[in-house]
């Protein structure tokens, strides 16, 4: 075992490690903003982001995640009850996260930002503006997680007044979206358009742009794009959807995939599930696709240190904001259920699953409440805080990893930056020893995008489906059409 | 008169002096960017913007403007024909202008930023929450440029295919977008909500934010607003409209008026009926509202070498591009005209009006056709190019604004960011010693509000629409809304 653990660590890949944040306090957290440490109700100044940045990429992160929602959680004690995520601080108020992207690219290098933006937020030839902006200014250090909306407290505010599409429709829409952001962004400009001839006088020939004529179910684009090829000319496309028709449309799109699980047991048959549907119904291969989990760090130098942080951590939780957040993000409301209800064994479906998964990876836990979940969830979210000594840590990463087919982490914080700081110090240098991090960037002076270091290439391989979709240099319009009809 | 001058110098309020640029190259200069110094295609380059921004700063400007198109100006030679703006470079392709801002707020202080937004190109909650974000990321210095969109190549891509409302009912709409961002930004929040009590765990008052339930001829909206108070609580509004419901928007809302013409006698007139609106339907002071007016320096040692480069200048332009410009800015398609004819006796009253301005503006001009109209848009577009030494310029500058009853200017570029350095070093000292121009900021360590900077306070004053909108500290949400009902 260990000759072979000892092989396999030299070979294995690094894991893919981000920092997963968000234009909120209370992120996976609610209550820590009272911690005399934590800061992370700064997320409108500038320089909490710039810091941050250049901490990820001292860490040689791969990128910075920003997660996002356009409404509040208003479903516990509600209906649209946002009292008590307000004064919890539970991911209310929430900026736009795509505004600090430029301000962190100007001090970073090589770490990438994936930013969220929905698909009902704006109309997809403006969103498509906004992603090749982003692509050209961060020299193509950007992802796309790709959410269609679940709130309602978004919803009735940004459609005008009509109810969201149910869930199939709405992922329906979301499909014909991508595919015109994909043709805008692929089809209509030509690699080599922007020639910048002075001495010719051409700044971009005009016989290598071209109109995409979108014509779908829900949108009507003609095109053409108005900005030009930017250098990954499809920045990374991440998702995170988990129902059945997200998985799906994780399983056509994704390049990366965010899951959440308190257990790699549970991990495991969802990421083999979606694997294999790529594999089956896309073509896809198994290295097209990268899996990160979410997980919050609680380091000490021993054990026992770690523990009673974890404890102190704890007792600044909120848990009438945890259990806001917990609503927001299962749509229960716990309000309906009693105190010191066991929620085992409740009529809803939703609810037992959630409770059989932490007993799983929680078996010292015997009885879920309200608040024994509420206490959970203040430390982590839905997703673990591993407590422990950097090494040991690192040994269960590594266990999480190996067991449930993971490529990586979305690592977030219980106090901010305090948490970041000490994964950075502490953590990654572990991770590194062991072959788990990477130790460098490919390119540490010069950059590269993100989708090269992840992937060790500038654009999708061919068995994306926006591969074919893209206007090569070299390559008549005519010819192009003509490829784009078979 | 000398005494009087000198008198008036001394006692002068400093002008309005704002960088006028856009995520595109050939902004009011076709085919300048042909120049050998001219580096303005790098505008999608993060460090294109940030060498502006401080440029700018180090000239003690006000603020750095950045215009936007949703389209590309395609009317020349058209209809959609996108192909002579693509080769000459004018205009096309574009960025989008609010992602720059975060990078060039992060290396100034007091250097402000206005942002053109479409009231077209997305819901207004998710709009507002933008300019929210904003706001709070540079600490105040955030302006809207309110546009309605006026291009059908915009249209036709953002609207899913349905037409440009006609220019009326569009501004009804605008009004009533403008209206809800208002209100989501002031009186869906009191200002003093975020408490951040760590001791007591409240992160937000519940009791101190509120929805709006907008229920408008064209939106719902109901809120509320997802970001919490910012500096300003409401950005600078700006406007450029000279259609007739575009000077009555602009004499209700706007803090500053874009207003361009080749003459300050055209000028004149036009500023004085703005005003009066305002005033007389609006009940508006005088110094509420800033009008400022393109100008593009040409600046030499002598007149003689200024007459020299601004011909080198002229050398670069694209007449094709010009006339593609031209095209966008007014709607008419010059191709339609014979190469040679005299454009002054045309049916066009758009045209014959325009070459009116001119004539009496450049006199020495005997005849203007479409090479003519282009040649001299190439380096200026539809405003002036002052060409001369720094203390000419000056002079002109002085004229300009006494007898127009200016506040200040745009200054754009020929060459970018050469003509922006030379305005910096060469013609703004000249502009500090006659007190044409501040020689500081209010606040030159800590930076103040865009408002602040410019009127010496943080919000509007109680004669704009939007005072009475913002929900106060102290002020109970009864005694709001009963304010709210009167």
């Amino acid at each position: 075992m260990t000759t072979n653990g000892q092989k396999r660590q030299k070979t294995r890949k690094p894991l893919l490690i981000n920092a997963f944040v968000m234009g909120c306090a209370g992120l996976q957290n609610p209550g820590l903003w009272k911690h005399p440490k934590d800061s992370s109700h700064r997320f409108n100044q500038i320089d909490h982001w710039t810091y941050l940045a250049k901490l990820a990429e001292k860490g040689k992160f791969n990128a910075l995640f920003i997660a996002d929602v356009l409404g509040g959680y208003d479903v516990y004690k509600g209906p649209e009850n946002l009292a008590t995520p307000a004064v919890a601080g539970a991911q209310w108020p929430v900026t736009e996260p795509s505004a600090v992207v430029s301000a962190m690219a100007a001090v970073t290098t090589n770490l990438a930002f994936g930013v969220t933006f929905s698909t009902i937020s704006e109309a997809p030839y403006h969103f498509a503006r906004r992603l090749s902006t982003l692509d050209h200014l961060t020299k193509g250090r950007i992802g796309w997680n790709v959410v269609s909306s679940y709130l309602e407290s978004a919803a009735r505010n940004l459609l005008n007044g009509e109810k969201l599409d149910e869930h199939d429709q709405r992922y329906l829409k979301a499909e014909e979206y991508i595919q015109i952001v994909y043709e805008l962004l692929l089809s209509s400009w030509r690699d080599d358009a922007v020639v910048l001839d002075k001495k010719a006088g051409v700044y971009t020939d005009p016989t290598r742009f071209r109109k995409i004529n979108f014509e779908g179910k829900f949108f009507k684009v003609p095109g053409p794009h108005i900005v030009d090829p930017t250098p990954q000319r499809l920045p990374v496309i991440l998702q995170a959807g988990t129902s059945k028709v997200g998985k799906e449309f994780a399983a056509k799109h994704a390049e990366i995939v965010f899951v959440i699980s308190f257990s790699p047991d549970d991990l495991k048959p969802k990421i083999a599930e979606v694997r294999q549907l790529a594999k089956e119904k896309f073509g896809r291969n198994h290295d097209d696709i990268k899996f990160v989990a979410l997980a919050t760090p609680v380091i000490g130098a021993t054990h026992e240190l770690a523990e009673e942080k974890y404890q102190e951590l704890l007792s600044y939780g909120d848990i009438e904001g945890a259990q806001a957040l917990f609503g927001g993000w299962t749509g229960i409301d716990l309000s309906q259920y009693g105190e010191d209800e066991e929620l085992g064994n409740v009529s809803s479906n939703a609810m037992r699953g959630a409770v059989q998964n932490w007993t799983k990876a929680i078996p010292n836990e015997k009885r879920w409440t309200r608040k024994v979940i509420a206490k959970q969830i203040t430390v982590g979210g839905l997703g673990p805080a591993f407590v422990g000594t950097p090494e040991e840590i690192a040994d269960e990463l590594e266990h999480w990893s190996d067991h449930a087919g993971l490529d990586g982490f979305n690592f977030t914080y219980a106090v901010n930056p305090l948490s970041f700081e000490e994964i950075v110090e502490d953590l990654i240098p572990v991770l590194q020893r062991r072959g788990l991090a990477q130790k460098e960037y490919p390119n540490p002076e010069t950059g590269s995008t993100f989708r090269k270091n992840l992937f060790g290439t500038d654009f999708v391989p061919s068995t994306h489906p926006a591969y074919n979709l893209r206007w090569r240099a070299g390559v008549s319009k005519e010819e192009f059409e003509k490829s784009l009809s078979k």
